[in-house]
């Protein structure tokens, strides 16, 4: 733990890293951090329609499946630790002791950074719950007196990732973060969300469009850096820095 | 202009630059920026009292000694260029020729980013028009056909200091920049100011207290990095980075 | 249920839907929609005061005197199906069985459109959960993996009907439904209300000023249709449509 | 002008109506309307970076140019009347003789709806500058002591067309249209903007994206409408209805 | 001027001060304060449609007309001095010597408080523009250097009275006048407005709904006072007060 | 009860009530209002580091140390009952039977305003969740079928004192209270927090500040009046008047 940098997804449903900050997870797992990312539930109600319309389909084989697509899923992006805490969604609703053991993953992993959803999301309930829970678990998480003794956790950024229909969430970007190089390995990962097809050209053209927020943003027509897919991100904290 | 990085301050009256970003300046002159300052006004009728208390006083009197003190500060503060467009103040009202004048120092100085008041400001409506034409200019000085031949503008961003009364200005920092090395020069450029003798601890504690926040949001308890003085900073353009 | 269009009203307590959108019920009764309300409390402990005020009053006899009024108000609507869930006010309170009968209702109903109070209230706590639990179950009833094999919920509209004192809920109507055919009915509902007889010249007065607001916003002086009373709400989707 | 319905566009630049609603103009079109488009400027100065790059250039041949691509790309579209006022861009900058034929264009259309840019944008403040105008000018319409005897406006919507980086500029639509069945005209007056090729993907993918917006919108996995191109709109004023 | 307190009302249109504030105005002034009322226009060109429907209709004719409403309607509400400025309305606009001519009247004045328009109204941009003006010549007329040797403007708080739909402007009250004791003054001032007839009762009814919300606040059902007639108004300053 | 005028404030932990509003406290204490503090939690876990980094250090211990600074400042200030409810901290979560322990307290004091935290926190989920429970048990303090037979609550306002980095909450000042002849109290009582000492002349830099501010509010360079120290309020509710 002490000598590589560690990132932390908290993510609602299993496939939400996918398409929301793939290309983060990617990108700075390459650059040599070991990003953990943690699926509260494997979205095994409310998220995985096509297995549902298969005859005889069951909670555990829609889980079983999911948990399938999400390590495949993280493998391609070079994920260092996949956790499912197998909560159940819709709705997600975590006791005491839920966010008790989230803490202690948050804890062990001592992230640089931590990623999740958009503060609102009227659509999706469990989305805005689980920023809710995020930002609750990462103050529990940074209290001398929660398990005393624990290393504590230190004042990490959260960014929140891309909702779908950004605008009606709210959600606006502050960082946009070029995944041009690592653009394989998610597109990759998005190809193994087999039973949500319909969205895999959609995200790669969300990708696109954000690469043209980097250009627009880098320079201009007047000397902006290239780049092919990004993802955009909007921030929770100020940055502090020595150089604007 | 090739080889030096440059940076550029538009400030409604004269001493608008030394309270709300003189850090940020003397900072960025130590590391090698040109730093340019455009005074629109000297602030003569609006925000120079002391001086008009003064039995006999004329508007030409305020004008130079208000020119003397912003001169003497941004020598403090290693401004590479001070800029006096002499415009009027209360109010402040541009016209086309102005704002080319304008346009041409932007131009002339290829800021890497600017600088300037908040969006809204309800005691001093100078400062938010000051800021709707700093956009406003920015975006001729980008326009290929504005003056053609000349090199356009790049896409700096435009980073709002910070306001009295944040609160009121619906301004919320995103940035904090540590001026600890850099605060004796900035607190001599604030004893430049006579005329506003009141104000100097007033912000000097402001740098403290910002300070306490780069602390805070830079590790917290858990190995937060020490500063003694900080300037805040609220950004109008997301961030493109390679790396969270 | 093929047939016949239908609508969901969920509300607070006993009485809101009578002021808040009784004219949108009696004008989609009229039209041939089934509409249902849901009351998840009676408001016997925070909105009866008329009623504890006698002597010897019991929550049994406050809530009996509640239901008798909603039943008559909404006979006098056309109500179709009238749902009172009893689940206690001030505060209101749902458990997950509480939330699984209201999908059961939401689902059973299919509704074209639902509609539910303002997103914020400082005033009435009960109220702003409302909106939230109703987003939370909309949520559920979409989802494939909810008691599989039932018919799951498409997307209806949330329209947020006028609270009290709307400029501090920050509720901003986006549409006005003229209710001038239907207001006998929605007079005649609001006087079912005998608990709360100061309200009724006020949400007359109300109606009157809407309908000044619906003839301003369809044509003003020019050719703006004729209202005499109107009802208006705040949509939380976008609207999907193919003529402008 | 009777027997026709008729609609508005105020366009800031020359191009700025292809992008951001020809579909919605190539649409009412087919239904019968007459879409008269307004083009305060052509984007000579500040839009035309191509052409600028080339050698002898001059602010004639470019304005040449830009008109050249707008009437082209009018007729793709179907547009009625393409009212070129040659204002100048960067700023555009109106005085109330430049207002007062803007309003004598809106009083000769007599429009069924209005169509113009989002209300704020710090990118391009001639953006904002139009909508201002444009809701100055409809007001001015309305007045019955401007130029008495002439047929005063009625209340048109103005709807607010998609900005290039939504989030930035604090849009967010609440209509989506289907234009599906006029895509390829839309398609064809893109193509015409020769100068911003570089746009021309990326307004596919917008365009294709909101169409799944429109999807999810209007019944989601449960009964939604297909749909392969849509664009978005916010609404200025509240609709009025008689039926949800 | 020394021994009277004063208060200032900016309105855009001649009728503007009686719908919106005439209740605040007639209680101040039996309370012994001198109000003063700028008129900037009399409102003839965009709100007198009924004068201008009678034929032969002569700009000045309406004008007179407005002007002898005013004046009655300032008698009515016991105003101390009604200043009709004459600038001309939709639009209004206002170049450096009419705003000085406001300055003066401001200094002049030297109001306790003063009252102006929404910040926002997307209907009526002239409403807004006034706001705007307001600030700036309050500000104006605190600058020591403005006509020096003239007594400067203190802090005075600028109320933003009621606008018509206020969700619509973004208006949120922060306080409410009890205005039952001069409530026949403010009718009697209503019923001046020959010409916007269709108004009187909607703005009875805003003043006794207004009433409930007094009530409602100061008390509630225990021991709420009693109020008939009751305004609302929007600070924009906050207060500085010895007690809670 | 009767005789005496009262205030209520609610804090999330210990020393919450003592940094944000010890001089609202001590002063209204000075002119004769009984003031109850409850302290929800002693801030054990999250808010006592401290005290946590000595060795062998205990949940009790910690919690007995930060009562007896809580009830060491509490006398400083001229608290009058000081209710420490000992839920637990980091999280705090109340159910049924906690909430009607606070609306008994709410109830028995009767109070003539409250005073809680800021509406939004991302650093501190226990602020924002004590302002959400203020609310709710206020509303159920009001209910007449609450506990029937008790005397009910009126409608006290809320105002919500100052938290730390005011803009990263959303929170704005309405409401400057001058404390300059209670600031010994307040520091002493700041003091008597030892576990926090890095904080003390970072609020006694905020009270010199807010006192700037009253000063600005209160007529500025012409008139305002002088203020050495002060705190700054949000308030929830509206004022109701009879005289601005």
């Amino acid at each position: 733990m002490a000598d590589r940098k560690t990132a932390l997804v908290i993510s609602a449903h299993a496939a939400d890293f996918v398409w929301r900050c793939g290309g983060a997870i990617a990108l700075h797992a390459d650059k040599g951090y070991d990003v953990t990312v943690v699926c509260l539930s494997f979205g095994e109600r409310g998220e995985s329609a096509k297995l549902w319309k298969q005859p005889g389909m069951t909670l555990e084989a829609v889980k079983s499946a999911r948990r399938a697509e999400a390590e495949k899923a993280a493998k391609a992006l070079g994920v260092h630790d996949l956790v499912c805490m197998d909560l159940g969604d819709y709705p997600l609703d975590l006791g005491r002791e839920e966010k008790n053991r989230l803490v202690e993953v948050i804890r062990k992993v001592q992230p640089a950074f931590m990623l999740s959803h958009s503060k609102y999301d009227p659509y999706n309930t469990d989305h805005m719950y689980t920023t809710q829970v995020a930002l609750e678990c990462r103050m529990i998480a940074q209290a001398w007196g929660h398990n005393p003794g624990e290393k504590v956790l230190g004042a990490p950024q959260l960014y929140l990732f891309e909702p779908h229909q950004t605008e009606q969430m709210g959600w606006k970007p502050d960082t946009f973060l070029d995944i041009t190089s690592v653009w394989d390995k998610k597109r990759a990962a998005i190809e193994c969300m087999e039973g949500q097809e319909h969205l895999w050209e959609y995200y790669t053209r969300v990708a696109i469009n954000r690469a043209n927020h980097f250009k627009r943003n880098s320079g201009g027509q007047s000397g902006g850096r290239d780049c092919k897919y990004a993802e955009g991100f909007e921030s929770i904290f100020p940055r502090t820095v020595d150089e604007l």
